[in-house]
This record gives structure tokens, sequence and C-alpha cells, in this order.
């Protein structure tokens, strides 16, 4: 039985590994930290909890983390880096689901992110959290960062086609849309359902803190610095990416050959058959990505389609995955539900 | 592991159904049944469901549903009453999610269903399959008359009341909302998007078919015959019933306490703590039924707020419940699951 | 031309006002107040009215507001009773859409709003703004307490058979139903998109704050002082209000004629047909209530159906209609549009 | 005052067309067929019409079309075809809402639209309805050809830069998405709103008719063929189109002026400051397009945002333009609302 720990977890992140880790036959939380509602109930906080967990947020201080196999940071950014080592030196494992080690570039992060790193040697020793391309790394890292949810629809859905290197990787281009829940718990205007609900906008357009993230990953899947406009956008509904990715082929494939091979054995990722459109709702719940590719009127641009939803592959399922495979667990173990449709 | 049959199961119930018996483990779905979908995937009819069912609809004279431990009608009202004997006969125990055996008074049934029924004594022989009160009955019964999910939320708040006789049983009123999935996934004007989204409004106002269903349930509840309004309303959610019920309280009494002891024990219903408001998205995607009581600026008019989940609780939810009190197994086995918020 | 004067105006109500001045033939709007938002467009701040109010926010102090015919108080309640007196005294009209003016027994009102009153005399002189009761006074009053979103379609249903005295005036339900938009343009975590979206809960059933301010307009229109329950209800759409009211009946009547004889020749109250359900995108951006009687299966219970738009009849529309009668101008003037539907 | 005649109007572009005359000055309505509603009051089909119109639906048989000035076409595809002629020869001009007449390549038309054309003839006559750019042939137009719903918005966001010939034009992209009103009123299982509700999705990959119609008007506007790659998505939204459109800069320039340049003195184009991103509900029932220019990270992408209401500026609103134009009426004249927002 693993004992858990998670830092943070008033958000929505946190409630969906909560939601998880309740149902994770080896598994046991054995603290929760807010130093704002520290003493409350986490099922008072949580009412969908109820009856599932007895635990209370705590003072951090008071957490015994240290004493926990695996520590999860469901935080803002800039927190787990300044509180990884002193877990790391006591022997427990990390993974932070927010972006401080997600960037190997410190400079870019910091620039990305208007903040001085704290340990630039962790992000160094740091794995990157996106089992389809590190599974081998993750087994035995001591940190993951885990990756951001835009980044992971985005990168699934590339992937195939930049390792093949049969596309211009100068210009690729995602159109990404995203339920609210992408932007956090913490009240904001532009969250709210009033402003939120029966609307559609981009936002970021000049450059969103995804973009490096992003690049990052495709760079070293095509072995070169590659070139991405990236578009997010915000979608009246709850959970779910959506990832539109338009690439322009620089060699004849059969696209579809090539993304059922890519995927194959994958267990969170679905290749759809040639001409399907994925819903974000058929994956709802779900550590899932499911993926269609397309060429509209045989031409010379490809049309990958990518579908998460935001809270589970896009964060919080994620994270059990990594936690799974870190301790040898069956990788699908606690988070293979059957999405909610309708 | 018991052998299931569905028939019908293209609609919203039988989709749910499916995803939770595809989670069950000490069930097989064995076939299911469509005219309309023979030899369609079901995991290509609902994508929801990729990867986890190889099922295909079959054709319901190829079905062999007489050789399965128990069938399921998740049909619309009329079909069952035709198909139920036939499987009673092969020993087969049915469980339907329609109308069919819901009302014990046939010519009231006819009126309402503007139908002949076609099997009155299997009328007699059905259990009404509200656990709460019938989980006995239950446990040996041939035939479940599974309820409407109007009903069970709304019964499940009046029955403590009810049950101990300290309200004016000619005058309660039941004000209930539902999500939109509710109204089934065959294609009208008044549940399309562009009319039932940013819109709430009343219907069946003059009356509801689950009207003479929750008269029924309560007047035996009372030992007398009650005085019911009730009005339901169309929200603009998917999935979810809030019944916000008023009842004229004709003695003192500890609310609270009569509800928590009434539901002692009971794995689905969930009695809040004074003054609370649960929510719909608390019980989602959950078998839960979660209530609170209040009686407003101390006067004599109770208000009991009951939420559920329409398709779990007030449908394929409640059955599997019923199925697994059936067969002997755990009540909460595969329906367990921690509602999704967000 | 009248010169207008808006003390706020960041808020749903605000920008409701604007939309409506922005095109009244015979309104000019001199000066908006925000101190927040002070030098700032109002549309660059409300995109909606680019291209159709150059005007900026002002800090109050440079306003000028003394010079305007009507001001209208867009703030949040215990503001407009610190100024309204040296607006009055200079000899400007005041309508404030808070509660300050709304209730006649100061008592009451700190009770439930938890400030202690500014200015008592001025709550003896303002006048109830709504227009189906108090038409006449309204037109020479100097002070106007426009109603409050559920109290306006919650009075309107009721009126009819209150003032006739023919129900039972010491149980009167309302059982209330209100879009996001209700709650305000404030952050705050319950009305983010991810908390309200596909969600319904009651909420302030032990006491909302509209309570009072109901139970004063019926009680006044009883002649006694009236029991009300009022539940009010969070709905997943933006604007729009539905009330469901019931009310035991003491004698028998035409309640269909008696709604339509009371509202004959009310531009802004439309009694449906008998047997009809009222939908709130009926009215959604116009100042109508559009009302629905029932008697469920001919029993001694009625039912009233009340929608309007919580934003226009229930505050900015509203308002619009109180300054038309006050200045003698048609008053249906700029608050004719038909409803946006869908 | 002229005489307006509808044919169709039982969908949302039919209530949306008589939402805008029901208050144009200059309009009246002479007759509306529906041969399935002929009898129905217009009011009793759209409950947002009451008070505002007492026309009925009338069989087309009896609708004396050839006594109006002008006759509209809120039909499915098809119709108009038949019925244009005759219409034209006793000399009445005629808006198609619909698409018959919108592919100047009958063959291109056919193959696409799946029927044999009616009338060739009248296609090479009709004008392409979209003021921005054939303003002056609109004026003396018979027959008018309104644009499609995408077509507009992609259109007017792409315009600028392939007139001036500064992209790429073999590799146009527009990546759009649609309210689901756009799908019309027509009932059909995907746009309930069980399914299409919290969700997102993409359509039409390999095709859409939109595809055409926007490769016709663009190729025009390049003076030679161009490549674009279409595709529309489906948001949780009743009202609204966003594209998000992606080109290749083949030499450099300034867009943000280019695009004021190219929309100054335009009553509809809203060309936003630089940097910003239009969100649909800011044209919500108005007849706006609204456009921001970007070019992220200085690269040689440009994006551009084009924000629409499908209903309004993509179908009836920018018939009534065309209507205005066509009667030398202020073009804006009843097609000035300020969007609805919230």
């Amino acid at each position: 039985m693993l004992k858990i720990g998670i830092v943070g977890g008033t958000g929505y992140t946190g409630v969906e590994l909560l939601r998880i880790l309740a149902q994770h036959p080896e598994a046991r939380i054995e603290a929760i930290t807010s130093r704002k509602e520290a003493g409350i109930g986490v099922a008072d906080f949580f009412p969908s909890l109820r009856g599932r967990l007895s635990l209370k947020f705590c003072d951090p201080a008071e957490a015994g983390l240290e004493k926990c196999d695996i520590v999860f940071f469901a935080t803002p950014n800039g927190i787990a880096m300044q509180q990884a080592r002193s877990l790391l030196d006591a022997g427990v494992r990390v993974i932070d689901l927010a972006a401080d080690f997600r960037i190997k570039d410190v400079g870019i992060w910091e620039k990305w992110y208007r903040m001085s790193h704290a340990c630039p040697d962790l992000v160094a020793e740091a794995i990157y959290g996106l089992p389809e391309i590190n599974r081998d790394k993750i087994r035995n890292a001591r940190l993951i960062a885990n990756p951001g949810c835009y980044p992971t629809a985005v990168q699934l859905g590339f992937l195939p086609v930049v390792e093949a290197g049969i596309v211009d990787p100068d210009h690729l281009i995602a159109d990404a849309k995203s339920g609210v829940s992408g932007a956090g718990r913490n009240p904001e205007t532009h969250t709210l359902f009033a402003e939120a609900a029966d609307n559609f906008k981009a936002y970021g357009v000049p450059g969103h803190r995804h973009l490096p993230e992003i690049r990052q990953g495709l760079s070293s899947a095509a072995g070169r610095p590659v070139g991405l406009t990236f578009v997010p956008h915000l979608t009246p509904m709850i959970r779910g990416i959506h990832a539109t990715l338009y690439v322009r082929l620089t060699e004849d494939a059969d696209l579809q050959a090539l993304y059922e091979k890519r995927y194959a054995g994958e267990p969170f990722v679905d290749v759809l058959p040639a001409g399907a459109h994925p819903e974000t709702r058929s994956v709802r719940g779900s550590n899932l990505c499911r993926i269609a590719v397309h060429r509209p009127q045989g031409g010379d641009t490809a049309v990958i389609l990518s579908v998460t939803d935001n809270l589970v592959k896009g964060a919080a399922g994620q994270a059990v995955q990594n936690m799974n495979i870190m301790f040898g667990l069956p990788e699908t173990l606690a988070i293979d539900h059957v999405p909610l449709l309708p």
C-alpha cells in the first residue's frame, strides 16, 4: 500500500487526484495540505467525496510528507521547486503537476513563468512524465514533471508525423480548445459562468506558457528545433481538450498506418478508424487520448484531431499513470474508468 | 459470472447500463438487442465504450436471451410487457427500466400510458425496485419494475416524513428539475441544444406520468391516499435531478434526526448536515441520493432537497443495485464510483 | 433629451443599462462613474458596446452628477443611501437598482442587509418601482427603489390571487430558479463556469434577502401579513428567472380570467393561454414577464408560472420603464426589443 | 413600406428574420408560408414573438407572394431554385438564404449538394450578397444569394490579406467553430442537448459544403485559385461563429493598418486594436463581424480571428442588410441592435 501525500489539493487538479486515488486499491492518502483550509474535511470542501474520504486538509508543517512514498504537488507554479529537494533527500519520490520542472532550459522557463528558478539542478534531473515517450525513464525517476494539459493532447497528436520526419517542421499549427476547468478553480471574472457560457474566444495568441513546453517536446522528437503556431481557445464546457493540428506533408505516407503502429500497445492512446471525428465527451472522466488523422481533399495538408480530458490525461490521471509506472504497478490501475457519456 | 441480456440499449439508459456493466466484475453481457442497429458494434455506436466492449447489437430473434441469468429492458414503454413472460417462463429474471410494471392499478396505468396492458398478472407479481423500501422482496423477485427517475428522487425525499405521519398528506408538493438526458436520446425539437440550452421551463403541469407512480409509493408509505402536486421542469444540464419538496408539518419533530435514522445503513442515501444544499453535480455519475432537510424561518413548512443522477440512481445504477441484491452480490458492487466533479 | 448619470456600471446591471440607454432616443448618458475603472473606455471594458458609446468611466468626484436629470445607482447595496440625498437636494431624480430603499421597515432592512441605514427618512419617501402596482406614484417620485429580480417575477405571479383574496395567505410557496448572471459579475468560486455549469442547486433556503421584500409587497396586496416560503435555485443559464408558485385556493375562481383582467393593458405582462408553460428564453433580452396559471388535476392547489429576464424586467429594463414613466415618455420607449430566441 | 414575403420560416433563420423584420420601420410582412404549420399563428409557434406579430403561417398556394416587393427564402437547399423564376418574372426581388445560387460553377454545386440544378441561368445572374465585396451590384440585383454562415466569417477574415496578395494562396487554413443553431432546428440526434452540451468535436473534415463557397470567394479576391483547408467544429453554445485563420506571409506588411484600411467605413465590420481577442458574445444578436489580427512570436504565420453571430451576419441580418441596400434604405436600418452581453 503506497503512502501518498498531496500538497495543495483545493483546485480541480486536486479534487481529480482525490477522486482517482480514493478508488486506487494500492494507494492510501496519508496527508493533504492546504494552509487556507487546514482543519476542514476534504469531503466537506468537495461534497462529491462525502463517504469516501475522511481526511482533513492539514497544515504543511504537520503533514509528515517525508514519511510518504510519493508526494504529488497540485499547487500553483513555483511551489514545488521550493519543497521538492527536502522530500527527495528524505527518499520520497515527487510528481509535480505544475510547470516547475517541465522546461529544461531554465532561462526560457524564467522568461515565460516570470520567476527565478529555485533549483536548476533538479530541472536537469526531472523526467518529463509523458509515458508514451519516456516510460522507461519514468520507472526509475525520483522526480516527475507531469505534462501540461495542452502539451499532452498536442504532442500525442503530432508525435508520429514529427518523429517520422515527413512534415515541414518549421510550420506546425496547433489550434487547441479547452474546457473552462483548465483555467483553475481560482475565481476570476473571465471564467465566471455568465462570461464563459454561450461564448467562444481565443486567448494568449501572442504567446502562451504551453508553447515552449510543446516546442521542446516536438523539437526533441524531430531531432531539430521546430516552428509552432499555438492558438488556445476557451470553450463553454467543463472538461476536455480538442486539439486540431495542421501539418504540411513533405512526403507521401500512409498516415493511418503510421499512427496505429506508433500507438500500438499504448493503453491510453486510441487511434480511431480513418474518417472519424473524436469528441471530447468520448474521453470524459477517463485517462484516454483519442486521435484521428485526415488528409482533406487529398491535399498536402494533413489534419490531426486529438482529444483528452484535461483533468485526467492532462493532469491527475497522467500523474497516477506515472505513479503506477514508478512503483511497478499495472499501468492502468485505478485509471481505467469508462468515460461518462452522456 | 452472471450472464446478462439487454433489450434495447441505444438510448441513454442503455449506454449507462453498458458503462456500469462493462466494469462489473461479476457480470458478462451476453447479448444486447436492437432491431435498427443489429450488426453495429456497440463501441462504434457509443465511442465512449471503444476498447471496453467488443459486443455488437443483435437482432432480438438471435439474441438467445432465454439463456441469460437476467435480462434488462432498456426499451420504450410497452415492450417489456410483451416479452417478459416467455423469459420468466424460461427461468430468466427480468428488470424493466421502463414503466410497464410500475403501477399496480392497471386501469390507472392504461389511462396514463394510453395502451392496453398485455399482462396484468405480472404487474401483480412485479416488485417495485426501490431497495430503500423493498430490499427484502427484491431479493427473491423474478420481475422488477425499476422506478422512474423523478419517482426515485421524490420518494426518497418524502419517505421519512410521510412514513412518520407528521405532515399533511393531502397537500404534498414536489417541484422537480431534471437534466435533459431524462427526455431520452430520441431526436425531438424541444430537446435540441439550441432549444434547451440557456433556458428553463416547466412542462407537464396538468399531469405527468410519474405522478401516479409517486402517489402510489407515498400512499403506501402513508397508509392512506396522498394528495400530490408534481411540477417537473427542464434544466439546461445533461444529468441530474433536483427535487425540492414542500410539506406542511402537523406536529413538531427533529427532522434532521428523523432523516438520519431512516437512512442509517443505506449505502446510497446520504443525509447531509443541517443547513446544507445538495448539488446535482455532487452525485454525477454515481448511484447516490443526497438529501437535506430545512425548516425555513421556523415556520410549519418544511423543505426537503433531494438530488440524484437520473441515469444512475434514477435508472441504470438502481437497476444494477437491484441485480446485485437479487443475486446475493455485495449491493454496491460496480456502482460505487466517486462522482465526477467538476 | 434626458441627461443621464450612472453610478457604478461595471456589473451586469450596469452593462444592461448601458445597452438599453445607448439605444434610447430620448436619453444621453452624461457620466458613468467607477473609481476602479476611471479613465477606461466603457466600450473597452464591455466589447459589446464598441462603436456605440464613446464614454469613459470617470471618478465620482468629477462626474457632475448633480447636473443630470436622473441618476441610476447600479451599485452594491449601501452605496445609494450615502449619495442619494445630495442629488435629490440638487433636484436630480434617483433610481436605485440596489436594495437600499426597498424595505419600508428599516429594522427589518438592517437585519437582512447587516448595515445601519444612512437615511431612514428617504426610505419613507421612496416609491417601490413596480409599475404594475405603483404606476401613478412613480410618475411624480423623486426616488425610486427598483425591485429585485426575484421579487419582480414572484410578485407579478402572485398578485392577482393575493389581491383577490382567494388563497390561503399564510402558506404561499415560491420555488424560484435564476440564471447565474443574477449573482453578479464579481468573481466568486460558486459562480465559476466549472462550478455552475451542468449543475443545479438550491441556496439560501434558511433565508434570502429577497424574502422580506416579497413578503412586504404581498402583504400590502393582501391587506394583511402573508406567510411565504421562498426557495431560490441556481440554474446553469446566463439570464432568466422562472418562478413556480404554489397557492392553496380558498374559493373557486376562474383563474385564467382573473389573470387576464388584472394585467389587461399592462405593456410588459403577458398572460399566456390556459395550459401553457412559459420558457425563460421567450423573454430573453426583453422587459416582458410571461405568466401561465394552472390547476393541476382539478385540486385545490393552483400553480402559477412566471418568467422574466432578471437583467431586464428584473433590473435595468424596469429601471428604464420607471424613468420613462417619471418623465412622461412612452412607457415602452427603448425597452420594446423582441426577445432573442434561440 | 416594403411588402415582404417569407417562404419557409419555421427554422432558426426564419425566426431570426421575423425578429428583425418585426422591428423594421420600413417593412411589413405580408405572408409567411409553411405547408406543415399553415394556419398556426407565428407567435404561437415562436413564443418570443407573442404580441409582436399577428401573422399566421399560410399555405404557399394562398400566400400571394407575387404581390410582394421582396421575398426571402428561409428554406432548405433546393427550394428557392424551384420558385424563384416565377417571382422574378412577376417583378418580385428575391433573397435566398439557402445555398441554391451561391456557387457559380453549377457542376461543383451539383456535386456538393447532390441535386440537379433547376435554373443554371439564374445562378449566372444571382449576386453573391456579401456587401463588403458586392455592395454596388447588390443595389440593382433582382436575385441575391445570401452567403453561408461560415463563408461570411471566414471570407471577411481572409479578404484583406488575400486581396493584397501578401500570403501563400495555396495553403490557407480556416479552423472554424460554430454554435449549434447553425445546424438548424430539425431534430437530429447529434444536435440534442445531451449530445452537444459539454462536448466539442470537429465534423466534415473530409469536405464540407461551405468549402467550395469560400474557395470561390477567395479565388475571386486573389485573382487565381486558392488552396484552402477548412475544418468546422461544433461548440456547445447556441449562436456564434469563431473563425481562426492561418496564413503564411510572403512579404512583410503592417497587417493592422491593412485591415483597418480595408474595412474603414464598413458599418458592420469592426477591426479590433492590435493584440485583441474577439469573443462571439460580443456580437450576439447583432449584425457585426469583429476581427483581430495577430503575428505570434514575430513569425511568418499570421493568425486572424473573426467572429459573427451565425444567425445574424451569417444569415438573417445580412439578408436584411442586402434588402436595405437593394431598396435604397439606410444600410443599418433595423439591424443596428447592441449585442446582448452577458
